[in-house]
């Protein structure tokens, strides 16, 4: 399987020009060999070039596990690793970079002169993490599934007078009674106009009747992410939050039903923002539709008006329709979508219709 | 308040030989402008040049507080937020980069030659940052009694038979209950042999008698990190336990003991390791005595033997002695002090005495 990656990942470079790469992401790493290492300030690279496994440079500090599919060369916290790195890479060729490769490394790799350009190469690896082969998919699958059984109770822990923060503080032991790892991203908990803000942090806002719940929430489970987002309301829910909640779902429902390998990614855009527009809320729809996910949270290539490529099948991603109407309410009804051979899967089923909770 | 910090910036930066830097940690613009934005993906830059006030570049996603100290520029996703940059850069002069920004922003700005070189310049920032001023004092003083409060309540959560994972995910709504914002870091809970690996992730481990319990720690307040690490005993401790706690103990307070203006990081990191070494541990204590904390968790400058400048009043730092003994148990004893003008003041007062729980 790491076989198959880093053979893809080679390929990409050779269409770029490129015979070798300097990796950093952590979860990119754990991607090619299977070790996944976090490793703070510290360095951690892996060098994709001509020898048949690539090379993992890491601290001592951190194990990598006994069957990683790589070459280990390990360093002490007073040892130099980018001298290491140096005599990995032929200083005659350029060098693929990690979009993600800091400063505080790469400027002195370029001083030493490791190789003979630096260029930006992390779509080589980006392009293979997009499409989920089979292990991957079910990973999705599991995460998805963790987070929908999640879903279900993260709504009961609502009552009147109940904070965000004290519900959002909730959430995590949850996840873990359910075998995920944790959140994947701080979870949006929002209540009444707060949820009016796509990007609200939990705070001290109390429950009150007529408020809608919004939970934007993910688990990470086996390394890979979920992401959900439902808006229920609290007590009765007036008719504008009843329109705007329809109007929402159908614009989810709309891309949903479009995505098929060909299918670009604005149109599936334009699908859900069209819906919204007609019903005379386009302003009020702020941001792109959505993102694509797997061992990252946000993984390059949105689902936009600006990205006109198209769907391939394996590529998992959000579709997450919003309006916001500031100092009311705000409603979004997010799913992940897998592109299938002929169509997609949905990976929630969570159900979308506004209920009442509480 | 944050005029000063600037002024400090620029003054660290002239005696570099530099007029300009670009900061992009999201930690040091918060410091340097009031303004605490998480870009994810997105640019985020604060040029520090030689207009009166620094210009923040933001993605018109984000809305930067009305009373940050500093002049706004903003973005949409379609735009290049890089022009802009380079707009404000004096492209004949060279340009202090922040050490985390990342190859995808800085090799576009090389090839477009917006300054006449690229230089590592955090340090500018970094040694403003190490000394807490007095509101940055009373932050951390906030965080750490929060953290004091806690750890009184986690070890509370233990029973015979409860998983390290179970009481890790039961850590966060209490630290919020406290008003904590989080957690500072993934938090430590380590049972029985397993803490004698510094870096255990909480797993499936259940508690049993006789068990070390590690609690390493810390909350986020008011943006301020908190960081302390208590080995208690589920039941009755050997009498090796009972040694090694006592010597880690020890060595905890020799160095606490030590910490006043002019003193050596290298020589506190030698006070807390020569007591470990006399009771016959020393290869037991594999790592440096502590870290620098603050809006981060490990802030740069650590307390290790590699460092031999001296403390200065302001900073804050970690002293974490510990002996890890493979295969029955480790023991580790962390506290932060605040160097004040004669001595140190010990943010934790959690007591630090072997404790039998449960």
């Amino acid at each position: 399987m790491y076989e198959q990656r880093i053979k893809t990942v080679r390929r990409n470079l050779a269409n770029r020009g490129l015979e070798q790469m300097l990796v950093c992401d952590p979860r990119s790493i754990h991607y090619l060999t299977g070790a996944f290492i976090e490793p703070g300030e510290r360095f951690l690279g892996l060098i994709v070039g001509s020898d048949a496994r690539p090379t993992l440079v890491l601290n001592a500090l951190f194990a990598a596990p006994a069957d990683a599919a790589c070459t280990v060369r390990s360093f002490t916290d007073t040892d130099d690793p980018l001298a290491i790195v140096e005599g990995l890479c032929d200083a005659d060729k350029p060098l693929g970079c990690d979009k993600n490769l800091p400063a505080r490394f790469l400027l002195p790799l370029m001083e030493r002169g490791a190789a003979s350009g630096f260029v930006l190469a992390s779509d080589a690896v980006d392009d293979a993490r997009a499409i989920k082969d089979d292990t991957e998919r079910e990973l999705m699958r599991a995460a998805s599934a963790a987070n929908d059984a999640a879903m279900d109770r993260f709504r009961r822990l609502v009552h009147e007078g109940v904070t965000e923060a004290d519900v959002a503080g909730q959430l995590e032991a949850i996840y873990r009674e359910l075998g995920a790892q944790g959140h994947s991203f701080t979870p949006i908990v929002s209540f009444g106009a707060n949820a009016a803000d796509p990007h609200h942090e939990p705070d001290d806002t109390p429950l009150a009747s007529g408020d809608v719940v919004l939970f934007d929430v993910g688990c990470r489970k086996g390394e890979y992410c979920s992401d959900m987002t439902r808006t229920f309301v609290f007590g009765e829910p007036s008719e504008k939050l009843r329109e705007v909640h329809d109007t929402v779902r159908r614009a989810n429902e709309a891309a949903r039903k479009l995505v098929a390998p060909g299918v670009r990614f604005c149109d599936i855009d334009a699908a859900a923002r069209s819906i919204i527009e007609e019903a005379g809320y386009g302003s009020y729809f702020t941001h792109r539709l959505g993102h694509q996910i797997g061992l990252d949270v946000h993984e390059p290539g949105d689902v936009s008006a600006a990205h006109d490529a198209p769907v391939q099948a394996g590529m998992v991603f959000s579709i997450e329709p919003g309006i916001y109407l500031p100092g009311e309410f705000g409603v979004r009804i997010e799913d992940l979508v897998l592109v299938t051979e002929d169509g997609c899967e949905v990976l929630n089923s969570y159900p979308r219709e506004l209920v009442s909770i509480g």
